[in-house]
């Protein structure tokens, strides 16, 4: 792939220079090994600074874990995690939920990525009933597996209902950086009532590494990761990464104080957001949900597709209907949607469309 | 510990900079993610080149998952794993064994850190008895713990009282780099009749990263992989530290055709030996294990240890009798090792013992 | 309940009088234990007898764990089970399936109880993809929890499906006695192509125990068995109710040879089809399902329920349309049902319904 | 084995009659299932009125469920669990500790069956690392495997090291009824300060169960027990079963008022030690632990073995040193003991030793 584009995933880019260049940054001497050096103290602090002072972090290796952890902190075995269909949680995890946790999940309807309060509450049933699992924490996306995003209002609602029923909260965040530029508030607000956040780096310009921030007490997590095989050894390697993502991009210009995370965030949103556009001129493709993060949802006539992968990487999402995921990274430019909807064009009028 | 020489660990070490180099060189373009990327591709069949045409290798995170994931593709829930009392596999994953595998650890003795054929011999009881565990792999380390290293003899005893019982055998190499040097002898001669080999990298100079490689058929262990949250997302980047651990240090110099790893495992046994030679002139120390990877075990008087660890940190390995455990890194250097003794002679003056 | 007639389950009911002699006629002297007792070996012919030459059977305590420990001997963790939405596996086991076999359950509709082997291809997706649980088994109820039948034609088109994609098949058959029955034909004949059936005794007049029968090799299974807590200690006991089972009512009556499996099934399927007859009369009641086993599924006015459950116990099946499960069990009888539709008329002119 | 009377195990026995008979008593009729019924409720109120007043009871089917779960329910599965090595917990139930509870099992010597405070003392490493299973519970049996019995200083010594850590305390009590009658005091003297109880029923006469007491908060259990598969369906008889061990044998005799697990306790012991008295006249033999309880250990000359067993079931406890465990129950007589010795006398006879 190394000549192809890739509108496939953001995982498909590699490490952004910035974030390279914090691995050399430390690289120099002895430190202790298992989260015990000052670098991953200071970015727990950095945590810190962000979500609010009752956010605990603690690093792992991949988004997987940052979901099963988080949420094996917040349920027991014999209760049950609501969580959307389309979920990661759901479909993409090879059953790790199950296996990791020992327990249910109870899938609701999503069809724009988004769960409802409404379905929520549908679902406590049998509260106190031996024989089914019993309903204890709420799991989202944000934003979603679509590339929506849970409103304010939204998130309230959620939030709302799962005080109600006592529910835990978890947030999938593995691309959590959109969600304070497109909302235009905090990490600390949209945190607010949350129980464990799994807070993504590998899709945002980090080699590998993810974040479970804790809101609560937490005093079993270390041994939960180490026995679950997530504790990572030179985790100052992992700490610096994250340091440098809440950090401004250049130091020696100190007007820019805009962190890492936030001008990676800006480029995909608005690329999607430049790539929706050009695609809306092309009539016979249809944009099939908001974009509010780093993709475009579009379906593609069927004719089109393999030409189009011959230069450009992309999913397929929907198999039914040709509904195909565009997804913008760290590292996409201008230039990449230009030669994208170019390429468009000419597998237009090499294909053109029957009176179908 | 910025200014602090540790002989703790050799994961206390940071990444070698031929290691870390080979992270810059693939961190052009975009690639598949999760493994079907052409680097991963080219490791694999390194792997096949140093062990065997057998040889599979997968990659996972640390090295907890690699000994894990490992054995738990060899066994079965209701079978049992022989091991060292003393294995990383017994004492230092926080029971992932018994959490992930759901099996029982039967732990025998090793007072040199190797476990004995006859030991394994008299723990074949009750086969076919549905109320005890089915003794069904051995696992043993190589080199062990204790900085031992099972002799070709050793290593073909085991085999044999393995293929007697029809047992799996896994090899724990977080450190095995220091086997064919030590043994003079190559990888696959070593992986012969070996079911499983964890094959460490962050001990030895990687940034992150383990390979699990399996000699025999593993058609699941994909999924067994992703549903133990081990699957890598941008494995590009672990595959060619692997590559490049494989790889001469330097393609200028052609003489040179020596591997990595194999000036790793020469750099900190020498070392490992130097430190040897010069302990052993003062009288105060005893030597308790042979010297045959890279740590050096010594008894050190109670009173000279916290004095100094005020420079140089270590562990001290049995709190009983204060043996403690001195390790060399790709990094140490002869400087490290003089420094030391200095500073333990330093020490001795200072901290006279008296007659006890 | 002492005085109370109970529609609400045949758990409800207690041991059958020739069930209870069977462990009376047992009790004398000693014998092995955890089922190598002579009683137990020919119990497991007695199966052999019934459900053919491939046919294991091994007992257990309850249909949780004759369900649970079935599919755990046909499916790996990181594969998925198709069920029925209503299934008892799925929403009352309190997730004992994810988490003893640790696997995922995949949940198809199933409005009349039944599962469609369209629903099933339609399930068979993304196979060989690493991130996603593998399909492997279907689990189907027979007789379902809503007291329907599979047809043959229907049991033969989802074993259609099941050889097609190579899915493993098991039959929940917590009140399999019903469908020989219902069906006419013999248990041999309705196991064809089956991998594991679940056939129930608690539901059908055993103080206790279940037996799990499976049709292909099982070396596994008995460890299973022990590490999943379910080997019972003094086997004979169980062994004897299942032998009684099978046998014919009473051995002084030569004529009559019906074994006591369908002395059950004939008396409570023909109370159930009596039961439904007597509902039909009353205009304010909808029969829900069609009457194929024991069980009858109607919609009560709600303003009658309660006044009905103060002599009668029974669930309400659905909270959302007042749609009640009556059952019937061995030791139902005509007059239970005559004093049921007698105190339901009674209700009715009580409760006279408004023009809703 | 129909003619041959068994030393080998309590469980050999049939169920004592008064036990059936409390089956029978409570056949009539309907009632709730999975423990609602009135005679549970009873059944947990005899258990508060011996066991005192926190006592919660919890019935399962069999002695590994009510071990495992009752120490599901005070550990963690990154904590370890402290038992003796020949425990049944730790040899005899293929594993299920470890696979159920997720969690390491660290065994302490025991050559008479008990463990000792020191050894708990020695094993208190390591708390605080996450690298380490955790300590966090003891499970001792009484009376051991070994037919002895912890005496009461022995048990505060033991609850006091507890206290002093704070491990959880189990006592395995599948033979617990002979506790009481041995040492001469009150169920709920012994479990002062204990957390969970598991007290056999199956080996003291009953067809099947076992109960599972809590003595503090365990709002999980009812869940635990159910997703573990052992929530019994129709309990009363389970429960009625319980009730009968703790009422005195019959009812038309006022002046008896000795409970029935007295009785049958005080049988077996006197038996045992009957049995003992006159296996000491044998020089040949030798008694190798004190009998406390309802066995005897004894070491018998090789030869002997076989044709001893023509006639008399028991097990060879060690193979080594062909110690041999015989093992007295409810049903057990003195006539059987001296057919038993003079079949010994008999084999001796004609089995005369070398000089050797």
């Amino acid at each position: 792939m190394s000549n192809l584009i890739s509108l496939g995933s953001d995982n498909h880019s590699g490490v952004h220079p910035f974030i390279l260049q914090s691995i050399h940054d430390c690289n120099e001497g002895h430190t202790p090994s298992y989260g015990t050096d000052p670098l991953t103290i200071k970015a727990k602090s950095v945590f810190k600074n962000h979500f609010g002072p009752k956010a605990q972090a603690f690093f792992v290796f991949n988004g997987t874990a940052a979901n099963v952890l988080a949420l094996k902190s917040l349920v027991k075995s014999y209760q049950a995690i609501i969580c959307a269909e389309d979920s990661h949680l759901n479909i993409d995890e090879c059953g790790a939920p199950e296996n990791q946790i020992g327990c249910k999940l109870i899938k609701l309807p999503s069809p724009d990525g988004k769960i409802k309060p409404i379905d929520i509450e549908k679902s406590m049933i049998r509260q106190g009933d031996q024989h089914y699992s019993q309903v204890a924490a709420v799991s989202i996306t944000q934003p979603t597996e679509l590339g929506t995003m849970y409103s304010l209002q939204e998130l309230n609602d959620i939030k709302t209902v799962c005080k109600k029923h006592k529910l835990k909260l978890h947030i999938d965040g593995a691309r959590f950086i959109y969600a304070p530029y497109y909302l235009k508030c905090s990490f600390e607000t949209l945190c607010q009532d949350v129980d464990a956040l799994s807070f993504g780096g590998t899709k945002n310009g980090l080699l590998f590494g993810e974040a479970v921030i804790l809101f609560n007490k937490n005093a079993d997590f270390k041994y939960l990761r180490k026995q679950s095989m997530q504790l990572p050894s030179k985790m100052r390697f992992l700490a610096n990464q994250f340091i440098h993502l809440f950090s401004p991009l250049s130091k020696n210009e100190p007007s820019t104080l805009e962190p890492l995370y936030l001008t990676i965030a800006k480029n995909s949103h608005q690329l999607a957001k430049y790539l929706e556009e050009k695609l809306c001129n092309i009539e016979e493709l249809s944009i099939t949900q908001p974009v509010q993060a780093n993709s475009v949802f579009v379906k593609i006539p069927q004719p089109w597709i393999k030409p189009l992968r011959e230069k450009f990487f992309f999913y397929v999402w929907n198999e039914a209907n040709f509904e195909c995921r565009l997804m913008l990274s760290f590292d996409s430019t201008k230039k990449h949607i230009e030669d994208f909807i170019d390429h468009l064009n000419n597998v237009k009028s090499h294909h053109p469309l029957g009176d179908c």
